[in-house]
């Protein structure tokens, strides 16, 4: 039984070596990468168990995705399907001013069939925190209703509601996505939303302190983290607001950044720590995540300690 | 304007290497094929300016599909679409008994949606050769229209049609294939058809040879390939019936072998050779593609000729 | 709890690739291999819930160890330890008459000062077998210990206990591996030996099927596999003889082979087989390991069946 | 029929990957560089249809050549040598204070053989531009008389011609240089030419925008562009000069850098823009370039214009 | 006959590729690295003759050793061992904060087994210098007798010695570092040593100048030199004291700076250099170092005068 | 002092990994080959001291190749030019029918230049053995005077001359080389000539004891080996022909096959087995080089003594 349950997809990203451009590589590296299991994935390396739950074909492919999830020590479980596809993205990374590019082809993955009945409620209601995000609700209407259902069983059994509010704009309008996911907020307790997403699609104004403000008043949250990108981020809860800026880094892979920090910020909070020593701590694997190729946080609970406590250190031999 | 012109689906193929299982690798080789584009690589190495028709979305993937195929020397005439995907299919490759298998992630494939009115019909009509496959009838109703259409306009021009039966059981049943295939036969000049499709699909009975008889005679095709894998090919023509074996040869990639020997049976032909002298620099060039790495026959016609000539050739330098 | 429980060392295997030769590679493909995690792999694999006892050290060595068992579909149960070394081998693959050598590089690993206290018996005596090999206690005295401990509590939880006899001449002596083995030998239920080392470590004489006699009379085991290579396996199962051929196959990576082979056996036989149908079931997937890089067993139960009912296939599409 | 058509040596380009010495490496990556195709590729990318015309020997290097130049969407006119080499260079690229180093191996390369007979001069006299670099006739006094006669060709057919001075110090003397270039002045409209060239080979004073000026108004050139580097570019046209700032940018490969930068002036030029438009255009193609391996700038019309009109951007997705 | 000889462990590198980590990667990049022979190398690299001693087991691995020493120039005097093994060490490169991380696997190597009559020692009578490091002596207290003789040896020869102060923490405490390298200052000409060292393990208190003149006074040492990091370095020799800066560098691997540094600078002084011009040459090799894989610095006499000269530079064509 | 001296070119050999072909391969292994280098390195491996002269430019190709041949063992003894180039050729590995095929680029190298003066003759006067294949005076007229005079001053010390006949079709007609190279036959003690060349170069005629035979009493040769590739060799001494088969082997890499073969020859002889024996080794040491990447016989002694006694091994762990 794990700590931590979290639902969405977990696609296969397939991106060119060494900055090549996509229409002209021969070779993608292979990796998974999904907002949720991401999550998982920072929160275990912290030390809470974590287990994935999810939709797959029943296929080599469908087996890349747990066998990666599972080496990277989280638990997975899926229900397996006889069809489908899984969700792929190809993603082209580069410096400024070209920039990291995405084209997704996720579009009809077996994920967007899971229905509530797939899956087995009980460790999501045994849990001590569940997790999804905004991403999932966009991917299918079946979707929409399963997260509900999820979001309902962690409510009944005691459990607490994460949420990254996560827009994508390549799978819905602001608009439909204000309207299904504003649906949810009664569910949740922790609510983590980009400040960008919080104007562009929840219309909110100010600043961010004023933005965690309203959403943390008006719905109701426990927690909300509203982010910054390379400005930090602010918690607020129990009606204060905390300030966290962010740790230098020499960015390898920027991708996952922000499920490094929520991720960090679940299970620091679950071991007890404060709001703001939660920040400092999610801060610092979010800074060490962005050396690491890949999407996930392939950290340790001592590295981001050594940040917060040293910062930056010289080669260790 | 080229003499051969092929139209259908050409796909992203993405393999690991040196026999590592799709589900652990951690890198793709990215190659492009399709059995039309593959049939009009093969007639241009041989000599036959060659152009490929199709429908591909506007994005970084579609133009790898674009610049590997020009890279090989055809021309290609896109339709490009604002939306849509490029179809997949990874290829897990080994050696016996695990054998090489394949997964198809090909469906709403922007060229699923190509209707007729999105070509120009003049380049087919001022071909000499107009060449498609089984497979593009495959993948959607509209494709059905669509290839029927453009063996008409072939028709009209005078334009020689070939065509490859190429059944494909993940696509469809063997029913739905026999129904929609026999309803272009009238259309068609040159088939070439396996001859386990011949039995499977279209019910055929007795021994290669008979089946070429039945299908010139029953259909009245101009000519008749039957293929037989490892045991060769037989062709009809003119009522004749002529027998070509394959050559050894050490195979790498088994892939793309039987595009191979049609495109270079259509350069060929058009080049003047008989239908036997044909075969024999067909098998030729199905034995050398054997040999290298992907799905396309990167060959020249002096290796071709040599193979004819001498067989296989010492350490050359 | 899971249904097998092995125990072992699991080593890095560095590896040059393209049949390099170890002193002029300027890389090294790494992959994990030890007899006990590759038999729990392919058990796995066909079925049987399957987990790894062992020790390594706490350090990301350590954690690639059991990163890549876990993501091949086991449990692992580690004595994390705060000091020592993760074996090592380098193993250069190539063809005759060069061979496959390898170099060990694996004295002093954290396994070799693994005690029996460091353990939870529980799992091992719930399991539905024990299994482990002659590698383990060739190790350190230490390990010779704790195996006799852990198959002593196998044997109080009424588990079923296999061991692969395992001679490994770079280890011990034959006579040493003869004193302290045949020590073990009564604990055992199912012994696996090749023909090899019943002769020249045991000092038997005979064919093999009367090596599996004698060896099945005078120890009492339950079952005996004496594994010929090339030519089969033999197998002694209430006092009748079975026997096995290979299948035939493209061999990428011969190591595992044998590991594969005992840890189908064991699933097949848990499933309920009788001895000649798990042999038949182990031999394919003894063949088709030998075209998977790497040393485990990477085959789903449908490939395996496929083999036992088919044979080699063609490519599938 | 081509809008542009240039003419010159594309070299094969062999580099180590990762920063290795070019002592040490086991590895170049190939990919194919020369001015004149490099600034057709990026004029073809910035919507100019672009033919290179020059000679290759036929074998399989020749054929990398034409492939590649192929896939990056330009049209290829090449007299085919049955002898000759293709010229290739090494490049190590490196950062400071190494810096980036070039061994050229390009000396007897087909190309300088070729005779202005060789190539029909109907495409030339129809395209709107055609384009050379001072390499070309430094390469043999073959090729001095064969650029002297295309020049003169598209003169007379009333196609702009457009030159960069790129004077290669590995090739000739300054005084060579000037020699022999100056002569070809009267037969240029549009002339780029890098202010340290101006300085040391034409033995030019003052800033660069005296130079343009002295440039301009001495030979009577439609256009002139210097070129700083860092600094960015002036540009001389109708007594005007005009400033252009570089876009900053994270540099993969610095090569190819004023080639993008040409090619787009000469693609929006012929689009109808004015010289200030044109060379914001140029510069913010010259900044993507830097971010793309290789020489070529494998760029998109709508990325020119995101950087013009924005700037860098965040991860598109 | 050598002009260096320099004696220590060179040890097999394992280093994931492209920030990889360690836990994740499946492929190491295999170097040679050891501070005694990286020294030598960066020595003969600048024009001195140099031999490297050590013992090694006479296996594949210790072949790579040889081979790749004697590739980057320098000479090997080796003790072929028939057991023990190559010391390795795993390579962790990262960015801030991550950082780069060393995990040592260097216990029970052969060299650690060195005994002075292994060795001839007349090379080392013969020498104009011989170097080694306080690693050394850290390795065994074998290697602790061994260093002392051959500094002896070296002593009674004539032979200057030279002396990289090195202190590892991973391989003992600051107190035995201190109790067995001050016993060998003694026999001790030039001496090499981090400012952090002589502060940390050797108790000196003030600046590096301070620390310099302390050391120089009170074992009477001929030269001493206190590296600084990125601060610098400084030269005490004739009671003076020259200070040097760091040359600007773009950073691709910092193993092997300090080594780079002080084989240029014993290679100068035997040419003739005075101090700060030896420490100025020694900068500009550290500098050209940090910008090539690997731990040696494969520079050039010619290279490192350049950026003496003129700093960095263009690109060369 | 070296017991082996050996002259001649050794060049860059460019192969595509994988079966790629030449026109589409993204990537060249870097690899250095030549028959006189890969014979020292060969007769090294078998414990003969062995020195490479030639003719270089000073520059990092230059280095690459005298790097790679210190790495594998032998002495280098070179003439550095200030200019010229290195030699290349481009390697297209494959099997049946399509061959391997090499394109040579090595016309104007630095080597062609070489003159005698350029050379210490002391150490060919001091050899036990020199070595020259028929490759060197065909590379230029300078190097027939080069290659003759090297000979003579081999005579003059009394060194025992072995020279291989190597006809190279892709660098003179068969009477060119028949004119020139039986001129150098009255210096030379050891001949080794393929038996096609014997017939096709030479005009000889008869089964290969007959042309050995021939050679041997014509010319008053010590010694005469006729190479019949897969068909094995003969060697002619004292009157005695020797008949050698060939010890099957995986083939990796067909190119250096014979060059091992001579090398070991040279090497065996000079350890004073007599013809058989040694022609034994040489056998056994060119199947080994055939399971070897690139060029040259990286085997050991031990090796070559397994397969003459052994054969083929298992798994050696
Ligand atoms: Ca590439
Ligand atoms: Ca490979
Ligand atoms: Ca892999
Ligand atoms: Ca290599
Ligand atoms: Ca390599
Ligand atoms: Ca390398
Ligand atoms: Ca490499
Ligand atoms: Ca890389
Ligand atoms: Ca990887
Ligand atoms: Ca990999
Ligand atoms: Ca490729
Ligand atoms: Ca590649
Ligand atoms: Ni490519
Ligand atoms: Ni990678
Ligand atoms: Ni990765
Ligand atoms: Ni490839
Ligand atoms: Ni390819
Ligand atoms: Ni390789
Ligand atoms: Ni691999
Ligand atoms: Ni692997
Ligand atoms: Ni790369
Ligand atoms: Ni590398
Ligand atoms: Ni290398
Ligand atoms: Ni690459
Ligand atoms: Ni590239
Ligand atoms: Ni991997
Ligand atoms: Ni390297
Ligand atoms: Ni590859
Ligand atoms: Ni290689
Ligand atoms: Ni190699």
């Amino acid at each position: 039984m794990s700590d931590l349950v979290s639902f969405g997809e977990t696609m296969l990203r397939l991106s060119p070596p060494d900055n090549e451009r996509l229409e002209d590589t021969d070779e993608f590296e292979v990796h998974v990468g999904g907002a949720e299991s991401n999550v998982a994935i920072a929160a275990q390396r912290l030390g809470t168990s974590a287990t994935w739950l999810s939709k797959l074909p029943e296929n080599p492919l469908g087996r890349q995705v747990v066998g990666k999830l599972r080496q990277y020590g989280i638990e997975t479980d899926v229900a397996w399907s006889p069809q489908g596809r899984v969700g792929t993205y190809y993603m082209e990374q580069a410096g400024e001013p070209r920039g990291t590019n995405v084209i997704y082809d996720r579009q009809n993955a077996a994920v967007t069939t899971a229905k509530t009945r797939e899956f087995d409620l009980e460790p999501i209601r045994d849990a001590k925190v569940f997790f999804t995000t905004g991403i999932t609700p966009a991917l299918s209407p079946t979707l929409r209703d399963t997260t509900m259902s999820l979001l309902k069983a962690a409510k009944e059994g005691g459990t607490t509601t994460a949420f990254d509010f996560n827009y994508r704009a390549k799978l819905w309008s602001p608009d439909e996505a204000k309207e299904v996911l504003t649906q949810l907020f009664p569910g949740i307790d922790v609510l983590v939303i980009a400040a960008r997403d919080a104007q562009n699609v929840l219309g909110l104004e100010g600043d961010p302190r004023q933005i965690a403000h309203q959403l943390g008043s008006q719905y109701d949250f426990e927690t909300v983290i509203v982010t910054r990108g390379a400005e930090g981020a602010i918690g607020w809860h129990d009606n204060v607001v905390h300030e966290q800026d962010v740790y230098e880094t020499d960015t390898v892979s920027p991708i996952g950044t922000g499920d490094a920090f929520t991720g960090t910020f679940v299970a620091r909070r679950l071991d007890g720590d404060d709001v703001p020593t939660a920040l400092e701590y999610s801060a610092a694997a979010a800074a060490l995540k962005r050396t690491i190729p890949g999407d996930v946080a392939l950290i340790t609970e001592e590295e981001v300690e050594t940040v917060v406590k040293e910062g930056a250190k010289a080669i260790s031999r």
